[in-house]
């Protein structure tokens, strides 16, 4: 008799993702070393189903598997807590399994000061260990989670394509969940009678992203039928598609309009499609010095108006002390 | 003393597309004819807020107003309630005011069916008047609503560009609210004490578009934040932008990937991004008879896998009894 369905989907998405993370490694390294995966564990139910999933591929893979999970210092016993899911991954047969405690700066906001310091911890552990991949437990739920707060943004496609499935330094991340739905991977939990541990956090509805879960997306699939999950996952893949091809698009465009002397030409910029010409944009005015970051749709627009609404208006004045002005049919961007 | 800066708000959106309207039809038309614009109205707050807008704007302009009311006779009394409006519609001064029955058929579920209905109704309007214009009162929270349901299908960045400003054969169809709140149009009726009427279909929970409105929506700004609608709407625009720009460079990738005798070199379409390629496989698909509304994104990334992942599989079978095939480096796309 084989696993449990749900196991066997769990174990099924992480063998694929180790078959990509060895072949790699076997490309880059002839030495023939075994490639280290870590897997970064809270101790909740998504990413201990993906301890288990790790630890039990390994030991059928040239592959050594280990396990790092990161105490965040938020809550009363967290130290211990930490303690205990390294534990719990050690039981699995993880090497190292190791916790790690972090300071959660206020950069962001409560939720992305955490997300830094886990990545940076994760990073750092991955240095450490010479670890080649690092895989996270999102699901196609989180997916969907991450679409929604995208789109509450409204600052264009890139924010709608999600997390990928590989990112980071050289790939380093690797999320193998990422089609599978919430519900499969808890089966699975429950099925190898997994002990998890609920962060309270995910139903705390102080959190932007515990009440989309909670009461956001609920609303919004009573509304418009069960699949929105599915749907807004694959509007993630699509979306990230998208937004590739256009920033290649402009790469290649923003050669194409500079003159001999490296301005923007403007009748070349207006030659170009909105989409285009909006991301040429915003590519020169970031070379300049603008921080992406404090660089909203609404500057690009004005700095676009000078191209497509000339009637001689003066300097727009941009984040980072950039400002942009046409001048004889060119326009200059630079940093006062 | 001005009007109320809501009335003022509607005022101005209206003015800004008969401008547009004007200077399309005296570039188009050497006669000097005034152009007619014709406003499609319910009798709802939204409608009645733009005939009234319209009414107003178009006496100090060279253009004629008129107004059409569908009747779909869905409920006991529509046909004296469209003669209601018409009415209405004159006492504003809009001249032809019409009321006009349609039978609503079943195709595509009762919303699409109605809508149908409408449009073909509003166009046989806009030829036996010689309107130039036609003006429908969507406005920023319906935009809002669209994207949602395009999200729900998860078919890409075209589904979540919402409606368009300018729409229709020739752009008959103009939407001068799509930026305005339905808030400030609502205020702009009670401030002019225009009488409206409340679809009770707008309030059925039977109808997709009415959950999302009365749950849907109000659950995700609740979660979100309050700028929801807006970022949904700024995502419309930004999503139409981009698949204009992609939808433009399939078509002239389309060209630069056949060989001389029309085929598509599986090699070529190999080297594009998968963006790009994907639409190239579509309109290759359906320019050979499958139809597009039956073509979904599985059938692409299957005909996508003969360029992508190729091992020698056999036919692809898609809508339309459209086959795709592989053969010889060629991707061979025919009916059967």
């Amino acid at each position: 008799m084989g696993p449990h369905p749900a196991v066997a989907a769990i174990r099924l998405a992480v063998r694929r993702v180790l078959h990509d993370v060895i072949t790699d490694h076997t490309t880059g390294h002839a030495t023939g070393d075994e490639p280290l995966v870590l897997v970064a564990c809270s101790g909740g139910a998504d990413s201990m189903a993906l301890a288990s999933a790790l630890a039990f591929e390994a030991r059928k893979l040239p592959v050594r598997a280990g396990g790092i999970t990161v105490d965040h210092g938020l809550q009363d016993g967290s130290e211990t807590r930490a303690a205990e899911v390294a534990g719990r991954m050690t039981a699995l047969g993880l090497t190292p399994s190791e916790a790690v405690a972090v300071t959660v700066g206020r950069e962001g906001g409560p939720e992305a000061a955490a997300r830094d310091a886990r990545y940076a911890a994760l990073d750092a552990a991955a240095e450490r260990h010479g670890a080649t991949a690092v895989l996270l437990g999102h699901t196609r739920d989180d997916q969907a989670e991450t679409v929604l707060l995208g789109l509450a943004r409204g600052s264009g496609i890139r924010s709608l394509s999600g997390m990928a499935a590989v990112s980071g330094t050289s790939g380093r991340y690797r999320r193998p969940f990422l089609q599978l739905d919430r519900q499969t991977v808890r089966k699975a939990c429950i099925a190898q009678e997994l002990a998890v541990w609920d962060d309270p956090h995910n139903s705390d509805p102080a959190y932007t992203r515990s009440r989309l879960r909670h009461e956001g997306l609920p609303a919004l699939e009573k509304a418009l039928g069960k699949g929105v999950v599915e749907a807004l996952a694959r509007t993630a893949q699509l979306s990230r598609d998208d937004a590739d091809a256009l920033d290649t698009w402009a790469a290649d465009a923003e050669t194409a309009v500079r003159d001999e002397a490296g301005a923007l030409e403007c009748a070349k910029l207006f030659g170009l499609p909105p989409a285009v010409r909006r991301r040429v944009l915003r590519r020169a005015v970031i070379a300049e010095g603008a921080p992406a970051g404090s660089l909203f749709a609404r500057h690009i627009e004005e700095v676009d108006r000078l191209i497509t609404g000339w009637r001689g208006q003066g300097a727009i004045n941009l984040p980072g002390r950039v400002e942009a002005r046409r001048q004889g049919g060119r326009l200059v961007i630079r940093q006062g």
